[in-house]
């Protein structure tokens, strides 16, 4: 089944910043652009399930209050009437933030969380919290893929990824601290992006690790771009952290000289589709006269594929020991209300040697300086999203293995929705290098271009 | 007036480990210990004002418990029936936290800090929450110094300070950005301890800057040391650096070979008491055989003195852009709720430069880079912990000028009562060097011992 199929589909991911082009000549507004979202939103969720709380009324007030700016030419911001979704792990002055726990039912932090204030201040419309797992972690709270009801989402930005795949938001906060939000971007057919770590201001957002990053699942990469960036400028990054810097408006494509094809520890888990996804990119690639580097050719690829072995378990150590606090008080209200998965995490945190994590800490930041080594001869690296489709079954969210590398290496990534597997999404994953998220995602829209969809 | 004087003042710090080796011997118990600190409560605390909130039965029930435990012979640690005080900064899940500000009065986070629920899994007792000014910042909230009702008792962590020098609790928790640790130790008498920065689990504390550390203030250097130990061994430090390592036990003490003497950018404004009391300290070190450095003997120090003329506007600038959310959320939800020092803040904060935050962050890691150097030369720094004594009035909490140094540069530093001025108490610091928390406290242990009270 080719992807052609999916316009078969009632749904698609809906661009924002095509359609405030109407707000600005006057032909469309954003109240108008709104209820297209909130049909979408009658249509898809109830097979869906994006969504933990939503707000309707408060949706369409924010709206007509953007359209009145754009009618009177005095849009606050270029997102300005962006429909948008806020992941559950952070806090809305005016809905719960319920993080995917029974610990945190209808909990309120009375405060908005340092990228929801800064959405709210550049006019974006909030319309709801969408579902999270379990404190961002692995245990799923049952949003659904929209392509097929039997599949995972991908996790944990579950609900962010489906709502902007039907075209319930135009973009959703989503937070990442393995794979949290490329993998549910690839396999719901969005885009992704992780900025670099520290660069979007985590304040009020319960997803607190050292590998954490807020980012934008959103239908163009432009769209990502833009949100992103207007976070950026009004609350910065997390303290102590540059923030994601660049320039206002989307990057233009600029076509790499050289690229890193990344196999990643994923490479032997991946479908015969998504491998072959995968080639006929960088086919494409190769055939508009961009270099690709590989393990194969160039010894310092090797060097990295061989440290990225270690990215999974590294990460799942270092996470396991930052959750520690707070899962040890969690455990203390309630342990009856924590998922195995999470009480497993606490075992393993508890039993961990003193100055372990300090090992881990330094091997990550080694990993780290050998990847920066790579800036000097490629532009990016490109590998798959995901090992293939979203799987069959709503007990997992999918393996991450292909994400983790990012994660690990804190720098930006993107996944785009450009390859298929099973007739299904499945992302291109392109990977930039610290503080230079605007280079990547120029290098990303080149790319976009020239691989196109299938 | 000597502070021998201060003999007729009917209270003191609490050391609590002398005390606990009765506890072992069966000659005393952790209840009987907290009904002391419960006397001196109702003492002092009407004229001081040191507390928001107690919780005196809960006391009382963990003092019993640990009781239980020492009798048994099975102390969950060395602090098993410390009582102690937590900042009102830092989320307690049974009592309110309202960060020294009307916008969340009453307001309760629900779960225990890192650093609390580390002390309460470590046996013990939490009293109550001390008085913090508004957020953690200048904006103080009427706690009174001990020795004088008229003077401030510093702040920001005013309560903590206040509460330990009165022996109303062994410890308390405080949190320094800029010098909120130090100057209330210094001005009310106690031991204040700032680990290096991120060394201690910050998850649950709302004082967030990139600078910020909790540590605790205490009776004794050992008991700080202890308490901060038992802390971190089971909450560790901010996710992504490496947690405060060394013994269980206090570090002995150890004599260093050479200390650099540091004017910082607060000699000037020193009284002539204080300086004379600081003269006499390093005569005494001198005396010892301890070599000591100068900014006229030694180019190094000198670099080092000029790099730090930028600690407190350099700090004053990251603080006011880090604060800009969630200042700007509070100012949504009602401005008038803000002290207009806040107000200021968050006005200079959005008027800042996109870029200039970056800049600040650079400067500060090439001052901290610098300062790194002088481990090859000194075993530590010492200067004084503020001017003179706490001035009088409770508008403003006193000078920051010696203090901000150690917190720019994120190094370990402590404050002892060893000094005085007008009468009152006043402290020498000592600064150590990144990670190297032990050997900070080993060389102040030295240094207490050789300089006496005088």
């Amino acid at each position: 089944m080719a992807l052609a199929e999916a316009a078969a589909k009632t749904f698609a991911p809906r661009p924002f910043l095509a359609a405030s082009k109407q707000f600005a000549a006057g032909a469309e507004t954003p109240r108008a652009y709104l209820e297209r979202c909130l049909a979408a939103i009658d249509e898809h969720e109830p097979a869906v399930g994006a969504f933990v709380t939503t707000d309707i009324a408060g949706a369409r007030k924010s709206a007509d209050a953007a359209s009145e700016r754009w009618r009177a030419g005095k849009p606050r911001s270029a997102i300005d009437g962006m429909p948008v979704g806020i992941k559950d792990i952070i806090e809305t002055h005016d809905m719960p933030t319920q993080m995917g726990s029974p610990l945190f039912e209808g909990w309120r932090g009375e405060r908005d969380a340092a990228a929801v204030y800064a959405l709210r201040a550049a006019g974006a419309v909030i319309v709801g919290k969408t579902v999270t797992t379990e404190f961002a972690a692995t245990h799923p709270r049952g949003t659904r893929n929209p392509h097929d009801p039997r599949r995972t989402p991908g996790g944990s930005s579950s609900g962010s990824a489906a709502a902007v795949a039907t075209g319930m938001v135009s973009a959703a906060l989503g937070t990442q601290v393995v794979g949290s939000i490329l993998r549910p971007s690839s396999f719901c057919g969005a885009v992704g992006f992780k900025p670099t770590v520290g660069a979007i201001n985590r304040g009020g957002s319960h997803d607190f690790l050292s590998q954490s990053c807020t980012g934008p699942i959103a239908a163009t990469l432009e769209d990502a771009w833009v949100a992103a960036r207007e976070i950026a400028r009004r609350v910065g990054g997390d303290p102590g952290f540059p923030r994601l810097a660049g320039p206002m408006t989307p990057p233009p494509a600029k076509k790499p000289r050289a690229l890193a094809l990344l196999e990643t520890p994923g490479w032997p888990v991946a479908t015969d589709g998504a491998r072959k996804e995968l080639e006929r990119a960088v086919a494409r690639l190769r055939a508009a006269g961009i270099a690709i580097l590989t393990r194969r050719d160039t010894p310092l690829v090797e060097k990295i594929e061989r440290a990225l072995t270690e990215a999974m378990p590294i990460t799942r150590a270092i996470n396991e020991w930052e959750f520690v606090w707070p899962l040890n008080d969690y455990h203390r209200r309630d342990a009856s209300a924590l998922s195995e998965s999470m009480r497993e995490r606490l075992k393993t945190a508890e039993a961990m040697d003193e100055g372990k994590y300090e090992e881990l800490i330094a091997e990550r930041a080694r990993i780290r300086a050998l990847h920066a080594e790579l800036a000097a001869v490629a532009d990016a690296a490109v590998t798959l999203s995901a090992p293939g489709a979203a799987p069959v079954g709503l007990g997992w969210t999918g393996d991450p293995i292909f994400v983790v590398s990012g994660s690990l290496l804190g720098v930006p990534a993107v996944s785009l929705p450009l390859l298929e597997d099973e007739g299904l999404p499945l992302g291109l994953q392109v990977l930039g290098f610290a503080q230079r998220d605007a280079e990547l995602v120029a290098t990303a829209a080149a790319i976009r271009d020239t691989v196109g969809s299938k």
